[in-house]
């Protein structure tokens, strides 16, 4: 269970309330980074990041959240491990620094500035299902490739 | 000099590399800011952030930077006052606390990190010559149409 | 009013509920910083801070408040400016980095930590009627020795 | 693999550079943390960090790394994850935040800085061969001693 990880962080992030079909969109991202031998970063809250992380539980995956609240309590029920900042917003700039690239599905403004950061940390982004404009993502049209295109734009 | 201020806090994000004219439409800004008797806030750089500060100097107001470093030393010639924050792109968040509300001028990634989380929070963005897509963003003409609708969503 | 400030920035370093000797002390410290003609942080809030936020007022100062909540509703009343942070305990480290020396009046955990970041810093940090121990600090007797002492150390 | 953990989470806090024997007291402690099934966390980087977390990773347990700097690269080799904040000296209150119980071995001002915001969340912290004082400290005197008094005192 030890040992150094070489694999690479791939953040979701994406809205804490979300429709039901992009739930499972990110629940199927979440698996999808697991398969691929990837470890899930994600706020660690509710909405797209408890999705994302209970797909990556079901495919025998390991997440983090990194939580903008004080305690542990807030973290959803999904996460392998969890970082607590008290941070609140500030905390989204965290995800950008510790991801080697990002998949958004759906969100808002807090996404918005989590994607903005990255793309400035010259990160890929990659986007599914989103209704916002950001120049420099590289759109997804299902979770596979989404997942695909962000680990293989990480090893280029 | 004293007495505690009850003058909004009206920030001047954009970016820290910035072309001739739109630096002089930031120093507009910083001016008209100070003569409708605000104090501006800024990032502390280069591009927007000092010209605007320039612009509140040489109109008689005050103006503070939230610098991104380890030290003083970076910041603009302009600032009245800079608080040190070591923060990175983290202290853009402190931007969107701070203001009652924000004026982009141009700018980028970053930019749009302190506009969506300031609109986030509820904060009204003016925005002026951007090239980029955010919702919510209150479109201005000039500096001076820029400044007063600020101020104007504050006092509502 | 304007005019880049080239006054030094001291740090007034304490706890939020303190007593009233204690508080006067701060309140004189904060004078004191005032007519040394340096300018006055801290974190803004109750005790400790606002005594010596009310004493650079009285003496016709500026004091700048780093408040750690999410808005400018929690600072002291004594405060010209503040900067609103949502940190928590991690505007602390904005304390330390700010001021080019503090001085630490009464505290405890919190305070502690400010001082020990900034003698990381390499900062100079004075104590005045303290009682918990921290290697590198210079005791001084009285606000005014207390400022002295910090100013002189900074033009050293 | 998967699963959330109910692991308590224990970091272990001191210097970045650090003597031979008090290296060796670090690993043992990692060692124990591990063998006593709970997450190390630490700073990520050199001297009782690496020390730590090379003895989580010998005895088959977790360690994640919460780094100071703006990327991956500085992260110690023994960790199993990691998380990059570039946040500076800020990054200490994510981990008073994120541990349930601190263990500090040797360590100086950051160490401190790390312990006194741990105590004042209401955390116990454990120390091992300090030469420092802070009131409020769970003194052991070994590494078995620390390990069981910080779980101990957790789930009190």
């Amino acid at each position: 269970m030890a040992e150094k990880t070489s694999k690479p962080y791939v953040a979701v992030i994406g809205g804490s309330q979300v429709r039901p079909e992009l739930a499972d969109l990110a629940c199927e991202v979440g698996r999808e980074i697991a398969r691929q031998d990837a470890i899930l970063l994600c706020g660690g809250l509710t909405g797209v990041m408890a999705a994302a992380a209970r797909g990556a539980q079901e495919a025998g995956g390991v997440s983090i959240g990194i939580l903008p609240g004080p305690d542990r309590r807030s973290a959803n029920p999904y996460l392998t491990y969890s970082i607590v900042t008290n941070l609140g917003h500030a905390r989204n700039i965290l995800l950008a620094h510790s991801a080697d690239a990002l998949i958004a599905v759906d969100g808002s403004y807090g996404t918005i500035s989590e994607a903005a950061i990255a793309l400035k940390l010259g990160k890929p982004v990659i986007s599914l299902e989103i209704d916002w404009v950001l120049n420099g993502l590289t759109p997804a049209r299902n979770p596979q490739e989404a997942v695909t295109r962000a680990l293989s734009a990480i090893r280029r």
